[in-house]
């Protein structure tokens, strides 16, 4: 029996989230749940992007992630499935929630989900497909239900992506954004670790301040500001024991400059 | 085995939630926890009896549901277990908490729990029932032990209710109340949308204000009000990705009118 | 299978915590994982301290705790696991965040974390250590992987502790301080309830006001203020359906007088 993650921006003081959970129960009764956050900013799209990237490369060959950001519920926007390289699969909104996970682990197959037997019911809810059919096929898909039977094939090339995570090359270094900003108020950029590699001397320069790169938290003193590649994979600014999003006064979409020497 | 879920007012930060699974773990270990919020407001019955009926009606037949939003704890209010049409069971304060999802599926039989063997210790905590009489108690249950044997039988008819969720049809339409605000500040009236059913055209007043009812968010424009019966299947006043609370100035207990034509 | 519990300062809007679940689900795909709670103050080792010792001796016997608030990540501080009295393990770094535990539960045996081959990688993040070594760490020892294979032994009575929890008995009392603060606005002290064995009548003075030692919160009216043992096992001084933090203007770290009679 496999792994199904939980992502939404539900919230943890409704109902909501438990009630998917039932209706998994009901179908894949031996299926471990693991929640990755349902506190996304309501209708975040890029904020739930960004997490879900964060968590579902850890987790085993075979796990069910379902994720639910879902701004367009009720319109035109398509619900999919999708298995990847790794053997796992994504279900849910094909609006670029998904489309950061999908760049670590690749998509092979993908389905748009237009098979009622395996929701909740015919006719789901207009404004819960997360509970009425990305809960039921995530848990179809824990019990071993094939993703071909659960819709239309679709390409994965035809997937929505979002506008995020742009980066480039320039002479000297390299230029990006902010893409996020973590709960230490850590600015995370959209420059991959990877592009320093072979590169020990550098800074970051977001919001009129440069700051050195480091390898890790303890080579500055408390309460100073310093450039790091996170645990993530991607370069941050932070400050040691302190919150860089207030010490610099920046935030998500700031532009971040890499300079190496 | 079956599953036990969890309602509390107890928060996410302390260490009490976790002490009430250890208390589970150490009798049923193999139960299936799944938390429904333990973000209720301190004390606030009427909060934490609308997530439940939200949650409560989508596990499968044989869950254990186990609330403590407790007030009254001790002092003389009973403590109660109730066994259901569907053959689930709910455990808790006998204070209108289990009330709303009672509605839904209907109470067989109810025993007061007075049998302290079934406690984690015959001396509880006058302070932490949830931990000392429900948690084990829930486990027990989980376990496969009878209700009767957890305490005296009383008549589910003599459980205490919440004047709540009083709505009426008038002349042309219906009244009720804003029972509750979700987070997306969704206001929840006491209204059931089965009060609408053959009536495709109609609208919500609130606050000074009248609202169109529709069928889903994506029939207005974003940022516009609307009406709609909500997944949870009461009529709802949202704006479509926006907050109804903050954009209507309305809020918990004022006055819904609707009107058919 | 065994349970783990997690505690962290994570918070619950990252996929920092389903990082290390999905690490430990890889490795230990049948442990039953209990959050404590993952809402500790960035780097607050003292309340992350107290939250696990509210918790953990509820827990049965095996159970493996994974304790993470780690201001010293990267640093030269100790990573360790330990083994106590009553057969279960403790893992985190070694700054204090453990103590309150291992005060209920006696140490028997130690070993600092120095085998990588139990480690998601021999490189971990520097910053990250809950993630590549903590948790996988964790995951070896509900496998039944013995503590001593997991580094090199180190002796108990050495393990780091906080200057916390400080009181005494002083002629007619016992004097100690606000340790911290519950979601309630309780004001939970240091001072243990077995110091009021045998003295029914009792008052706690804090921050100028002196509040009669009680039972339970139904001894006062609502509103009022009272002292008491509370669950935890400490004196707490409490307001009935009321904040005592905000009532009676205290905080952590005040002094607290006990006066029996």
């Amino acid at each position: 029996m496999r792994i199904i993650t939980l992502l939404t921006d539900f919230g943890l003081e409704d109902g909501y989230v438990a009630a998917m959970k039932g209706v998994i129960a009901g179908i894949a009764p031996e299926a471990h749940l693991v929640d990755v956050t349902h506190l996304v900013p309501p209708q975040d799209v890029a904020f739930g992007r960004f997490r879900l990237l964060t968590a579902a490369a850890f987790f085993p060959p075979g796990t069910v992630h379902l994720a639910v950001v879902d701004p367009g519920v009720g319109t035109t926007r398509r619900a999919v499935a999708i298995r990847t390289a790794s053997g796992s699969t994504f279900v849910g909104p094909d609006n670029g929630l998904l489309g950061g996970a999908l760049e670590v682990d690749a998509p092979l197959a993908a389905v748009e989900l237009t098979a009622p037997r395996f929701w909740r019911t015919p006719s789901p809810s207009a404004t819960f497909h997360g509970r009425d059919v990305f809960a039921p096929v995530a848990a179809h898909l824990a019990r071993g239900v094939s993703l071909e039977s659960l819709g239309s094939p679709i390409h994965p090339e035809g997937l929505v992506e979002l506008e995020l995570s742009v980066w480039r090359i320039v002479p000297g270094g390299a230029e990006g954004a902010v893409q996020t900003v973590d709960r230490f108020g850590n600015l995370i950029s959209s420059v991959p670790g990877t592009a320093l590699a072979g590169r020990p001397v550098w800074s970051a320069s977001i919001a009129g301040q440069t700051v050195a790169g480091h390898r890790t938290y303890g080579d500055v003193a408390p309460g100073e500001p310093l450039a790091l590649v996170g645990s993530h994979g991607f370069v941050e600014i932070a400050v040691r024991g302190g919150d860089a999003r207030k010490t610099l006064g920046a935030r998500t979409g700031d532009r971040v400059e890499i300079r190496w020497t």
